[in-house]
C-alpha cells in the first residue's frame, strides 16, 4: 500500500503526555518535534498564513514546567494547535484569506483559543482557509500528493494535522469543512453537535450551519481537546459536550449501525464505491451490523427525506450570509471572489417565508433522526464521494456532508482505505448531543481502520 | 396630573406618514423637528454620544424624494432612529461607554441597522448604554425629572425616544434592559422573542439572554421597525416574526389576561403598588378579565416556579460572560468597572453541570407558559417596582423584568400611570414566538392607557 513521504503515522500527543512527567518527553520536545516537520515541509504543504514560534515555545516551557510539577492544567496542556484562519487569535492577524481583511487584528482570542491556552494548549499558527471558509482557495496542498486539494475550507488544519506540523487543527464546518478535508488528508475529522463548542470569535456564515470543527491525528486528541473548552468557556445557550474531563476517552463498539445511503452516493466513483464497500465488510467482519435502507423503513424514509437536504442547506447558508456580506459586496465588491456574489444573489431570490419552511423541515429531520437514534447506535455513510481531486480550484463535492451539517448532528470522519493513493474517509454520525457516545464508537473504529492507510 | 416639558405626547411617525405622500409633511421635515428638540434638549437629556445630522439628513432627504414618487421602501422609510452605543454603525464608533472602546469603529453595521437603513430608516446618533450594558452608568438624565435616572441599560434610546429625538431607538436587553427604562421614561418598550431578531454586530453579553429590543413612542412604530428588519435580514435560525409587513399593526384587545404576581412584586413601594392597582381596575373596567394566581392553578404554579429565575438567570449571565471579559479584565483590568469583575468572579464559581441544570430548569418553565398560553391571551405585571429613582448611580432593580428575559418570551412596556410625577408602566408577557398578538393586544392597551401620563 502507497505511503505518503509528508503524512506518516507520528505517535501522538495522547501516546506522548504520559512521559511528559517523568520528564523522558515533554511539551517542549513535542513541540520541537512539529517545528521541524513544519521547517522541514511547510514549503510544500503550505499550511500557514503565520507561525509563531516564541510564543509557542514560552507556552509549551510553561507547560513542561508544570508536568514537572506534576499540575498539568487539563489533559490537552501542552497540545500543539492550528487555527483556522477565520478564527481570531490576539497575537495573530485573522485575515479569511480575503484581501478586505488583509492585516486585520482581533483584540482578543475567540473563545475556543482562549479556553484553550487557559487549559495549556499551545497555539503554532494561523492555517490556511478558503475566502471567507466558502470562496475561493488558497495555496495549501495535499500532504499525501501535492498535486491534489487538501479539501477545503480548512484546509491548513486539515494539511497541517496530517503532516504532524500540530496536534490538532481548528476548523470550522458550514456544509462539509471539517468532514471533507479531513477525508482527503487521512486525519480524523469531528463536527460536533450544533452549538455544543463555542463560535464566538469565528468569522460567521451562517448560525443555522456554522460549527467549530478539530481536524486532528487521532480520535482522542480531538475529543479531549473539544471536552476540555466545553468545561473551560462552554458554549452558549448549548448543553455542551458530556462525559469524563480528565481521562482519555475508551473505544467502545458500536452493535448495531445504519448505513445512510442517499443519492449523494451516486457521485461516488467506481474505485471509492468499490473501496469503500471493502471497508464496509471490513466493519462487518468486526462483528458490527450493518443495516441498509432496506432492512429498516424508518431509515429508508429518512434517507429519501434526506435528499431535498443539499439544497435546502445552501438556502439557509445564503440566507444567513446576508449579513455581514451584503455591506462587504458594498464595501468591497471587487475583492469579493464570484462564490460570494453568487450566494448573496441566491438569497435575495428568497424569502422570509422561504426560510421558515426550510426551519420546520429541518426540525422535522431532526426528530426522524431522534427516533432513529434508538434503533442504530450511530448512522454510517462515506466521507466524501472521492479521494482528493487533483488540481486546487475545486476543493470537492459537498452532498455527503450537508446531512449532518443541516441537521447539526454529530459526526466524525475516520481514515478508512486509500482509493489510488490517497485516502478516503468514513463518516459517522450520531445523535443530537450524543457526542461522547459518537466519540468512543468513532475512537474504536478508529483502533481498526487507521492501519489501512498507514 | 403633571406634565414634563422635555417629554410631551409628539405626533408620531406613523400619524406624520400619510402626509409625506402628498408633501403636506416629509420625511426630512419630521428629522429637522427631531433635530430641534435634540438642539434644544440634549444639553441636559445627554441621550447621545454622537449624532450624525449630515448623513441623516441625506438618507431623509432620499427617503422625502421615494415618497414623492409614491414609492416608499417600507412602512419605516424616513423614519428617524436612535441607535445604542453597543450596537456598530460603519459611519460612527461604537464605544460600549468604557474607554478600552475608546474611538473603536466597526467596519460594517450590525445587521439590524444595516436592515433599517436598507428600509429607508435614517439613523440620528448612537445613544448612551451603560458600560457594556451591565456596568456603569452614563450621563443621560430622565427628560421627566433631570435629577431621576432614565434607568438601564439602554439609558440614551429611552431617554431620547421619550424626548421626541427619534421615533425609536434601539436598545438591548439582557436582564431588564429596555422593559424597565421604558418604564421610567414612559415610552413603549418591545422585547421581542429570543432570537426573533438578529444581534449579529451587537456587543455581545449572553446568547441565553440577550434580545434586541426597541424603545419608542409607540407600539406601531416599534412593531412596524422589528417586522421589517424580520423581513430584510432575519434572525438566523429562527422563525423570525409574522404579521403583515405593509400595514400598520391593528390593536385587539385581550379577553384573558393572567396577572403574573410573583414575590419580585414585594420590592414595590407604596405608591406604585396603589397606582399600579388602579391600572388594574381601568383595565378590568375596560372589560378585560383579569386571573390572579389564586383563581388558576397553572399560574399559581408558575409564578411560583419563577421565584427562581432572578438569581438563575444571573448565574448563566454571569458564565456566558466569560467570553470576551475574562480576556477584557485580562487585558485591561483597571477600565472594568466593579460589576465586569464581579460577574466574572461569580462565574469563576459556577460549573458546565450548573449551566446544564439552569438551562433544563429554563426549557421546563417555557414548556409551562406554552400550556398557560392556552387559558391566557397573555401575561401581565408591573413594567418596574416603582418610578425612576432618584440619582444616578442605581438604575432600578431587575427582578421583575428577569421572567421574560430569561424565558426568552416576547414583552411590551406600555406607558400606564404617573407616580409622583414620574412614568410607571405596565408589562405585557405573550408566548414564544407570538409577537404579532402580543402586539395587538399592547397597541390596544396604550391607546387606552397613554391618556393617564399625557
Amino acid at each position: 500500500m502507497s505511503k505518503s513521504k509528508i503524512a506518516p503515522n507520528y505517535a501522538g500527543f495522547m501516546a506522548a503526555r504520559p512521559r511528559f512527567f517523568s520528564g523522558e518527553d515533554s511539551p517542549r520536545a513535542f513541540l520541537e518535534r512539529c517545528i521541524e516537520r513544519i521547517d522541514a515541509h511547510d514549503a510544500t504543504v503550505k499550511a500557514f498564513v503565520c507561525k509563531s514560534y516564541e510564543q509557542a515555545r514560552q507556552a509549551a516551557d510553561a507547560s513542561t514546567e508544570r508536568y514537572r510539577k506534576g499540575a498539568p492544567l487539563s489533559l490537552v496542556d501542552g497540545m500543539p494547535l492550528g487555527v483556522k484562519d477565520i478564527i481570531d487569535t490576539a497575537d495573530m492577524p485573522t485575515q479569511m484569506n480575503n484581501a478586505y481583511f488583509n492585516g486585520h487584528q482581533s483584540r482578543i482570542d475567540a473563545a475556543c483559543v482562549k479556553a484553550s491556552r487557559l487549559s495549556g494548549a499551545v497555539v503554532v499558527g494561523k492555517t490556511v482557509t478558503t475566502e471567507f471558509a466558502i470562496g475561493r482557495s488558497g495555496p495549501t496542498v495535499n500532504p499525501w500528493n501535492a498535486e491534489h486539494t487538501p479539501g477545503g475550507s480548512s484546509s491548513g488544519s486539515a494539511a497541517g494535522a496530517a503532516a504532524g506540523f500540530f496536534s490538532t487543527g481548528f476548523g470550522t464546518q458550514t456544509q462539509g469543512s471539517t468532514i471533507r478535508p479531513a477525508s482527503y488528508c487521512g486525519v480524523v475529522g469531528y463536527k460536533p453537535t450544533l452549538g455544543a463548542l463555542p463560535l464566538e470569535g469565528v468569522h460567521p456564515l451562517s448560525t443555522t450551519h456554522d460549527h467549530l470543527g478539530l481536524l486532528s491525528e487521532g480520535v482522542t486528541e480531538a475529543w479531549a481537546l473539544a471536552r476540555q473548552i466545553s468545561a473551560t468557556i462552554g458554549a452558549q445557550d448549548s448543553l455542551g459536550l458530556n462525559g469524563p474531563l480528565d481521562t482519555p476517552v475508551t473505544a467502545q463498539a458500536p452493535l448495531r449501525v445504519g448505513v445512510m445511503k442517499t443519492q449523494g452516493w451516486e457521485e461516488m466513483d467506481a474505485a471509492s464505491a468499490s473501496a469503500f464497500d471493502k471497508v464496509l465488510a471490513q466493519i462487518s467482519a468486526l462483528g458490527v451490523e450493518l443495516v441498509w435502507p432496506m432492512g429498516s423503513r424508518a431509515l429508508a424514509d429518512f434517507c429519501q427525506a434526506a435528499d431535498q437536504i443539499p439544497e435546502k442547506s445552501l438556502d439557509l447558508v445564503a440566507m444567513d450570509m446576508r449579513w455581514p456580506f451584503i455591506e462587504y459586496l458594498e464595501k468591497a465588491p471587487d475583492l469579493m471572489g464570484p462564490r460570494i456574489h453568487e450566494l448573496i444573489q441566491r438569497a435575495s431570490r428568497l424569502t422570509d417565508q422561504d426560510y421558515r419552511a426550510h426551519l420546520l423541515y429541518r426540525d422535522a429531520l431532526r426528530e426522524a433522526a431522534l427516533r432513529l437514534s434508538t434503533e442504530f447506535d450511530c448512522l454510517l455513510l462515506p466521507a466524501a464521494s472521492s479521494p482528493a481531486p487533483e488540481g486546487f480550484v475545486f476543493t470537492g463535492s459537498r452532498t455527503l456532508l450537508t446531512y449532518s451539517s443541516f441537521l447539526g448532528l454529530p459526526a466524525y470522519s475516520i481514515p478508512a482505505t486509500l482509493v489510488g493513493g490517497l485516502p478516503l474517509g468514513v463518516q459517522l454520525m450520531g445523535a443530537w448531543g450524543q457526542d461522547y457516545m459518537l466519540t468512543r464508537h468513532a475512537a474504536w473504529l478508529h483502533e481498526r481502520l487507521c492501519k489501512n492507510i498507514f
